[in-house]
């Protein structure tokens, strides 16, 4: 009879449906790597019970929570304050206790950056010689995602940051937003960035895995490529782009990313990259 | 990097304070005994939080709730149903799901019966030659684990029932509700009972630990000492029961069977007792 330690503090995920979260094991992972006594659940909420779970998360109380689809717009509204990176992007993927005050935060920006090479809470050790700021960069997409690029750009500093959509209204309404420019769908060949960023779902694993935002002939060696899809690891987009002569920056890399932002927001302990991108690796079953 | 399994059920105990219960050590032992996806935890709720906590319960939602003190009498207002023996006992000590009904029950009337060796819910393959059914029986103690022990003397069907209390008033009112004899504390020994049961704090650990009910000249050869309280293991009044030549029953297997019948109405399996004892004495740190 060996006995179990009993997990303290209840972590979890929102979202609906929840079938492919891979945040689930590396959580937990991350929490028995660490010998902590923390457990992490998918807690699948559709709309109509969102503001009851959230209440949930205040009564238990549950010690913090990641967000995803439907509810990263919608969960601000529901908690004590939202961070300034948050409200940036206009979207909250974690909340975390200060003490009495639940926080929304968005970790996607932390997650961005990482790949990028630039530090931020859980990675202040990260960057310095293999940081790769750009000087320039395109944002393919005018989604949620796209937004937490530009923020992170925007906090990177890079200097000429361009968006671009298939629905060009919407680039030029988020180009705005944050002070880039916007250009338009068809032209985006003439831009001559030094970091192209797929913020668009082409790639994804299923319909549009085949799709592409950028034509391999267009590639230009030297310059970067990352993908924020990370399901396949290796999108078309990348495999392109690598064979172009482009440095690659997978989206797995921004994944892990925000999941280290959020578990050092939780527990104050740095999440191990390597080890934990193998995790989510082995959940994804590749 | 091991992978580990998310666990897909949440189970908790709620009371206040929940210092020093071995709930969350048994049941999460059972768990992962069974190989069961599911977790267990403490939520300390003060009684302002009850209301909420349930609330929780069903938005989470969560699988499974014991309930502890101050909370089994309150919490049966905040369910969908209570069972008849949480209704008889006037008590909730569990709640689980019967598809979307939230159902309060009370598990301590089977895990006292437990102790007589009648098999009830978890433990239905118990009794037959190891049943210790008695003919008579007097309760000592007038509170809320007397009463569980009064509603499972009925089930047994025992035929001669008495309860005997320091404030007289309380065993009276008791008396008439099961159905049973009052007996005057100071009359106590003039009762001839087959089984002796201690339902009161004498002899608890901490200020009463050396406090009984029965003094020890007046135990009976042959008869049954059965005592609620399991902490500690052998209490005074057990030790010298024992002594005295009576067969003993220690409140620890009332503690485990109750565990037994919240997990089996959880589950479905049986938590494995003499393990399952072992578990909870390791917890206790004896």
């Amino acid at each position: 009879m060996d006995s179990v330690v009993p997990p303290k503090e209840l972590y979890g995920i929102i979202g609906y449906p929840l079938g492919q979260t891979m945040s689930p094991a590396v959580h937990n992972w991350g929490f028995a790597r660490l010998g902590l006594a923390k457990v992490y659940m998918a807690f699948p909420t559709p709309p109509e019970r969102l503001a009851d779970v959230v209440a949930a998360v205040r009564a238990l109380p549950v010690a913090g929570l990641s967000v995803t689809i439907p509810h990263k717009e919608g969960v601000g509204a529901l908690v004590d304050r939202v961070t300034a990176r948050a409200a940036t992007v206009g979207a909250v993927n974690t909340l975390y206790w200060d003490g009495k005050t639940l926080v929304g935060e968005n970790t996607d920006v932390a997650g961005f950056l990482l790949g990028l090479g630039v530090g931020s809470g859980a990675s202040a050790s990260a960057g310095g010689a293999s940081a790769v700021v750009p000087d320039s960069a395109l944002v393919l997409g005018a989604g949620g995602v796209a937004r937490a690029a530009l923020a992170g750009l925007r906090e990177a500093g890079v200097a000429r940051v361009a968006v671009c959509n298939r629905s060009a209204a919407r680039a030029v309404a988020l180009a705005e937003e944050f002070g880039v420019r916007a250009v338009a769908w068809e032209a985006r060949y003439a831009e001559d960035a030094d970091l192209l960023v797929n913020a668009t779902p082409l790639g994804m694993r299923g319909k549009a895995e085949e799709a592409t935002p950028w034509d391999a002939a267009r590639f230009r060696p030297g310059r970067t490529a990352y993908d924020l899809v990370y399901n396949p690891l290796e999108t078309r987009f990348l495999r392109e782009a690598r064979a172009a002569g482009c440095a690659v920056v997978d989206g797995l890399t921004m994944f892990v990313g925000q999941a280290r932002e959020q578990f050092w927001l939780w527990t104050g302990c740095e999440l191990p990259e390597t080890e934990a991108r193998a995790v989510v690796l082995a959940a994804m079953g590749a």
